[in-house]
């Protein structure tokens, strides 16, 4: 990434020449580290990158060559980075709620997703996520699931940036009866797409500890490693988890991941509940990616990540809304408020987890998690413009004392107005400008109904 | 209240006859006790009542007599019922975060409260309220503050129906330097508004028992029984309170109330964190009307109500937002989702806390902390038409398996598409009716650049 302190970038040129988008009017919040909001800023885009970030007035010679986003005065800041979700998932909101865990995940959503998933669901439910998601402001998703390949068209008729990781678990699973044939079927994946677009990145998702054997653990890292790619896993999800596992293994599960060669820069590791300090500073050591995902947590009881000491030790984890089954949405504004706030209920320290920090969770942190924080994750002259405007004329985001707490604590997905990935406009004015609104909604219904007969 | 079986009033003349508005084209959830939702159902007002709610499909012969609202397939419900707030707190949205609770209140919000509300401030802050509030679908409100005659045009001009409470407390106060006056002031206040309004009934409000001393508290009690008004209160909710209170009077806050008489079906207490099974039985057996205020105990580090005890010893609390210096918002539709899974969390047990429970907090059991069981709560015939239209159309709520579950756990306010209250109109299609909201958000900006010098 380019990068020098006036914030600008094309050496070769005006940096200011020939801007596709100039996003101007608003507050840009650039979420690089220890920087101000700037107060009626610029944000100007070519190609698929930010050439400058600032308060130049001077942009007026270039009108009639730029598309012009008015912000009115609203937030210009990063896209959000939803950094752990199984987006097809959608297809299964409010289908199981208030359920104990086994009688939600055995007598519900296996048999739903057993019954109801197949390459022309996967590829409806994923394209209703990334509306909901374009909708509510997430520019780039880490996904894990099933018929992966539906996956990957659906977010790319999206715009939307992915990591995209083919689900392995040592159980029949959608599109793989036969669990033997999981690991060449992941591998056959990453040959399909790996290096195939600039926006979706492929990957494995080991399901968890519990359901992939010791052996199928190690070969899904050493195609993963085989392939450079990430490598993604639930990790100490439940307490029955930990002691299972303990039982088996005479370790708990992060040694127990480390004991196979696991834990490494390119794991990412979500839920991450039930560890000890020991486990923690193993993360840290082996510098995993940890992603935070509160609402899942609370809604299915798991328990609390240890997110604020993990924090203090130096990890900088991602947050995630995980699947629509148990959250039951996508929107990454609602998930930053109530990891801020369940963090204060559980610790009664009102001081932890602070607007700004769960907002560097969904930008900057969850960027590090996608391996992509020299391309996103801040607004800096350089990098790819993954750009969102938050309109702030509802009356819940008046006054605006503070850009940082509305969006944090007041603003919801429906207050995004524009959304730019990689310097397309993927929302307009809240118009939805690469996907048919209305034919995914019509075939996502339509789906919905034999899932609910 | 008039209540047949067949969900008809107006037995003088066909009760079809003759309805001013007709809300039609939706699933009706009407929260009446066991009804299952109505699907393709139909609402029909007349005046400020409803008199009918089915799914007759008669209705043709009116089209040209009655306003005909489309559900569009949503859902129509009764408003939400917001049972403890302080409206005109939306002044200090986001002024101050994040910080150790006594900072946040002595260093800033007092102070705050002090140099900045005036009548004016009050006025335009509450109106602030009433926009957030229409637009989110709260329909009624408890609110207790100071310059309420302000609160109260206020609450006139938006067409909410309300509870306000004169703040009394025994400090210097906003618009009562002199505490020895806050009695004769919440006189003076019932004694302008009683019997004023059909819809904004007054009631006094304490402080808390750490702030009103037992003389304050007990005259407070007589006052409002002298005129049939509800007394609100702060109750229990901080552990320094229980402390304080056990260590100057030998008792915990619910039995020191009971010794001063307090406790009755008209006592509204807010918050009731840190209370023990025999106050939790003194409640039920006073018939108290507890209101849970989850986000802001959540966003304080307050502690967790014990509701579901409450609510298995036969309590039926309402559901509340507190002031926006607190939350930061007054989103019901939040209110819920955070309520049904903190409780989750912190129980680890995923069946507590139902979404239909949480509903029926912000609904029917808000009605009853209100006083109003018999006049709003539900959508039944006889009732008063204080009703709602959410929109199903936005991709996070697609699909609709079950509309209990959407609305807590998917929607937010944004997504309610009219609003009517009392009969009268207050949103349509997301436009307000009643207020200029152009005019009070350039007002409540206004007066934030003041604050925030």
């Amino acid at each position: 990434m380019e990068r020098n302190t006036m914030h600008t970038a094309g050496k070769d040129r005006d940096p200011l020449t020939d801007p596709d988008i100039i996003i101007q009017g608003g507050i840009v919040l650039t979420m690089a580290e220890g920087e101000a909001p700037l107060i009626d800023g610029k944000v100007c885009i070519r190609g698929d990158r930010i050439i400058y970030v600032g308060k130049d007035q001077d942009l007026s010679r270039y009108p009639e060559k730029a598309e012009i986003i008015d912000a009115k005065k609203g937030i210009i800041m990063p896209g959000l980075i939803n950094a752990h979700s199984h987006t097809a998932m959608t297809l299964f909101r409010g289908l199981a709620d208030d359920l104990p865990l086994k009688e939600w995940l055995f007598d519900k959503i296996f048999p739903a997703e057993a019954t109801h998933l197949s390459p022309e669901t996967v590829y409806w439910g994923t394209l209703l996520g990334c509306l909901e998601m374009i909708a509510s402001g997430t520019t780039s998703v880490v996904d894990g699931y099933f018929f992966q390949d539906s996956t990957v068209r659906a977010l790319q008729e999206s715009g939307l940036r992915a990591l995209v990781a083919q689900g392995i678990i040592d159980f029949p699973a959608p599109g793989i009866p036969d669990p033997r044939e999981n690991l060449q079927r992941g591998r056959a994946f990453l040959e399909k797409w790996c290096g195939f677009s600039e926006l979706i990145a492929p990957g494995l998702f080991c399901h968890s500890p519990l359901t992939c054997s010791d052996r199928t653990l190690k070969e899904a890292r050493e195609i993963s490693s085989e392939f450079s790619v990430p490598l993604q896993i639930h990790l100490s999800e439940t307490r029955e988890e930990v002691d299972e596992i303990l039982k088996r293994t005479g370790s708990r599960p992060v040694h127990y991941l480390d004991n196979l060669g696991l834990l490494s820069a390119d794991l990412i590791a979500a839920h991450v509940i039930h560890v000890s300090d020991e486990e923690i500073a193993l993360l840290k050591q082996r510098e995993v990616k940890v992603v935070h995902v509160p609402e899942s947590n609370m809604k299915l009881s798991s328990g609390l990540a240890r997110i604020p000491e993990m924090i203090q030790q130096g990890l900088t984890p991602g947050l995630g809304t995980d699947g629509c089954a148990s959250n039951n949405d996508l929107d990454l504004f609602r998930e930053m408020d109530s990891a801020a706030k369940v963090h204060k209920a559980f610790s009664m320290d009102p001081v932890t987890m602070t607007a700004g920090t769960v907002l560097q969770m969904a930008t900057r942190w969850g960027a590090k998690v996608m391996g992509l924080e020299q391309a996103i994750g801040t607004l800096e002259a350089g990098k790819k413009a993954d750009v969102l405007v938050v309109d702030c004329t509802a009356p819940h985001m008046v006054p605006l004392y503070n850009p940082v707490s509305n969006l944090v604590y007041s603003a919801t997905g429906a207050d995004v107005k524009d959304v730019v990935v990689n310097g397309r406009v993927l929302m307009r004015d809240r118009c939805f400008q690469t996907l048919d609104a209305q034919e995914i909604i019509k075939e996502a219904k339509r789906i919905g109904r034999g899932i609910n007969k």
